[in-house]
């Protein structure tokens, strides 16, 4: 690992690299997200007192388990807290003041300047599906997910541009070893794209490796002063922090890399079926687990995650885009404001087997809520089916493209005098048209969001293209991304440099699945 | 038809009708919505004083158009305004001052007293779908609505749990003439279904059949008293008041039936492309609309209409679901709220030509914004297909359902202990699980939203079922509801003579199509 390091040094820490990034062609990917538009406040100063009061009520009466890890048994200790066998008891008000050294707002670097991010305040930064062990396609139906998949979905993200961020584990490549898969997943973001991209959580030597390897995308001394990483650390609801996420948490927070620290709750089984309940104990855990993070590193990078859906109650499966879920995601998002956090939430939810209405219907009561919830990084923004157990290549798209209208809502309303229209509305007059006025073909191109796959056709040109539903259309774009698709450009000796470490690790221990 | 209401009164004004109604088994359908969560306020003070001194000067300099219908004039010089030909310059403030006496809420009456709905205020009520001259099912494709489609569509309704309203031309049944069709449509409504309904605009003097129709189902001095019927008067925008509207609307009001105000447009096309030049034309168009009406009658119940769709400026289709149809929908609620009136947009619009996944999308885009934008009576909830060409059974009930998340959301957040949940907290603590937990127990019936069409089975389980879509779920329940189907009870003497009206009105004049 050091030759690669130092090799890599001598390079001149990836300079030239950005230079020629930026003189390549690139995809055309928007800004991330600045609202011009207020949030959704759902809950009233004293309902979200109450909650705030019961989270450290919670945290001290009930207390929260960090099991097998006796180091961060003795931080808390240390930090005043009352540890009795695996349980932390913490003091009320001890984890919010402790929270206070994480900043509001950080920068996630990405290795094309263009693309970094602002992660907090007012803007909103959307990535891929996390984490499906299957893909599905028209053509092919449900199957196990492969390294092929995988890259093909790093590209799409890439080529779409409504996307910021190229996510992490976009779908598990199960044709890779286990203990070997994020080596490839790591390569694959970084080569294949030039987006921002999420570190590996699943064993704290595998985080380990995502350091080391963004250390040779971006340079060691870039890494040690800048983040570069935005990793998804799971809190095991209700109140339990297992030792394999808190360690992949203590080597990304040392790093000054940055956290998703983020309760995963399925109300109902891992949380209250209320949600106020439910908002309480999100609260408590994210106030134990980010707390935890500032005893590791004072400062280091955190976002306040709250993954939520609801359960049915007659079959036990989750369900999405319910209404449920959006209470809790616009609380969340009022707690975290009040801690100063950045705030993970939303995603292209569904249950549906397939990218038919109902998976739209959830998809698009998700996506909404997350915009007016006021979250400021949205992982699953795109590509969810089943519940994440698929990756869908036409989801895809078809989610990918309704994030333009997260940007255009977020925009809000223009109100200078080309806004305001008075002369074109002089100019047309009772019982006139607009289309072919001044105003209108002055501003027409930008007036409207518009689709980049679904139809606006008139019903006979329609038909006579063979009636295509959506997800034959998506089908269709898939098929023209990926043949469209080139890679940007990057420096041959950092890719090189990337490969090798790849290979070097690969070869220094044996496979193992499962 | 004089006799016809005699011997209705004679009966004792539906009394007896009433009484039946109320021991009979009837569907369960839910109370209108009353929002216990905030409305999503995208305007600060400025932009809404900026968009009403605007709109001020549109209807004082520009003015509006009240075409062949010289009473109309006469009302408005009397009135106060400048009119010069069909042109009304509206002095500043005037309108304004004149819209004061209609009502900020009002109830409307339906047959069964159950069904009875309150328009304004924190309500939302739900009606289907209006005006599509084709229907589309999976098995029958697209094809002429038929009065078949007519009374399945009301039958479909008044089955809908969630919606309210029985609405009104839920399709336009084209095998029935044009001057006799609103007899057949009324009837339906009248006798298939005990929710409210609109009656006919398309002439005066079916506006006046349907005054009469509403005397024999509810008693005359009853329809004197009370509002019974909501009906669409659309504006001609832009800043156009047409005499086959106007002549409805005079109708209406003088018959104290309420009427929804309603531009009708498409951005870009009736009004300017920009959210601020829309929301001032919207505006103007309806505190001249509003206005007239209380010259008609002071206190007539009017609703503030905003009938709002895009453009795609590539092919000059509408399109729906979009954001600038969501910002004009967020800013006209305002301008309805700073007027003191109820507010009629949304519904689960779509230019999709099946009900998949984009038709899903934009329908969830248009129906949340809706009840965030705090519209209190929404036309198209359910059913809506292809820009409105198109009355789809299957979208009819999956939209229907959806219409369910509505109701669930505008619920809010329940604070009391129940709802905090900390026993619960306390019983299962770290590394539990919530299912068998009491507090569990005790909520889950009523804690989660369920769907009623959509799937959410296991993936072996769904596959073995045939891997449905939602709109082969949705044709199944189609099926299952019309068969299922028992007629609300109704005094067979009010139904006779509803007959009989429509037979000799029939009777009275040779078919016209067209």
């Amino acid at each position: 690992m050091n030759d690669v390091r130092t090799e890599r040094r001598v390079r001149g820490g990836g300079g030239a690299a950005r230079r020629a990034e930026r003189t390549a062609v690139s995809m055309d990917t928007a800004k991330f997200i600045t609202r011009n538009i207020p949030n959704f406040e759902i809950l009233n100063d004293e309902a979200l007192e109450i909650i705030e009061w019961n989270a450290d009520t919670v945290l001290e009466e009930i207390g929260v388990n960090f099991v097998e890890n006796p180091a961060a048994l003795q931080l808390w200790r240390e930090a005043g807290a009352d540890v009795r066998g695996e349980r932390v008891h913490i003091p009320r008000g001890l984890a919010r003041e402790l929270c206070k050294t994480a900043p509001s707002t950080f920068t996630q670097h990405a290795r094309n300047p263009e693309r970094n991010v602002v992660i907090g305040g007012k803007g909103l930064v959307l990535a891929p599906v996390y984490g499906p062990p299957f893909v599905r396609d028209n053509e092919g139906g449900r199957r196990y997910a492969t390294m092929e998949d995988f890259r093909n979905f790093v590209k799409l993200g890439y080529m779409s541009k409504w996307l910021h961020h190229s996510g992490g584990t976009v779908c598990e490549p199960t044709d890779v070893a286990v203990n070997k898969r994020h080596l490839d997943m790591l390569l694959a973001h970084m080569t294949l794209s030039d987006k921002p991209y999420m570190g590996s959580v699943t064993e704290p030597v595998r985080a380990e490796d995502s350091v080391t390897m963004s250390k040779i995308l971006f340079g060691e001394d870039f890494v040690d002063q800048n983040t570069v990483m935005t990793s998804l650390i799971n809190i095991n609801s209700p109140l339990t922090f297992d030792s394999t996420m808190m360690g992949a948490l203590e080597v990304y927070a040392k790093h000054n890399q940055a956290a998703i620290i983020s309760p995963f709750i399925v109300g109902g089984a891992m949380a209250p079926v209320t949600v106020a309940g439910t908002l309480t104990q999100v609260l408590a855990e994210v106030l134990a687990g980010v707390a935890y993070s500032q005893l590791i590193r004072k400062g280091a990078p955190v976002i306040f995650g709250a993954f939520v859906t609801s359960i049915d109650m007659n079959s036990g499966a989750p369900t999405f885009g319910t209404p449920e879920a959006a209470h809790i995601t616009y609380g969340a998002g009022q707690l975290a404001r009040r801690m100063g956090l950045p705030y993970r939430s939303g995603g292209a939810f569904c249950g549906s087997k397939l990218p038919d209405a109902q998976a739209a219907y959830e998809t698009a009561n998700s996506l909404n809520m997350a915009l007016l919830a006021g979250v400021n990084f949205m992982l699953h923004a795109c590509g969810w089916l089943e519940g994440g157990l698929v990756s869908s290549y036409e989801k895809f798209v078809l989610d990918a493209d309704q994030l333009g209208t997260l940007h255009h809502l977020a925009q809000g309303v223009s109100m200078d005098e080309n806004g305001q229209a008075m002369d074109a509305i002089r100019e047309v007059g009772p019982g006139g048209h607009y289309l072919g006025c001044q105003h209108t073909q002055a501003n027409f191109k930008s007036a409207f969001w518009r689709t980049d796959v679904l139809d606006y056709k008139p019903y006979e040109t329609w038909e006579e293209e063979g009636a295509r539903d959506s997800a034959t259309l998506a089908n269709q774009r898939v098929k023209k991304l990926l043949r469209d698709y080139q890679a940007p450009a990057l420096d041959p000796g950092i890719a090189e440099a990337l490969e090798s470490y790849v290979a070097q690790r690969k070869a220094s221990e044996p496979d193992a699945f499962g």
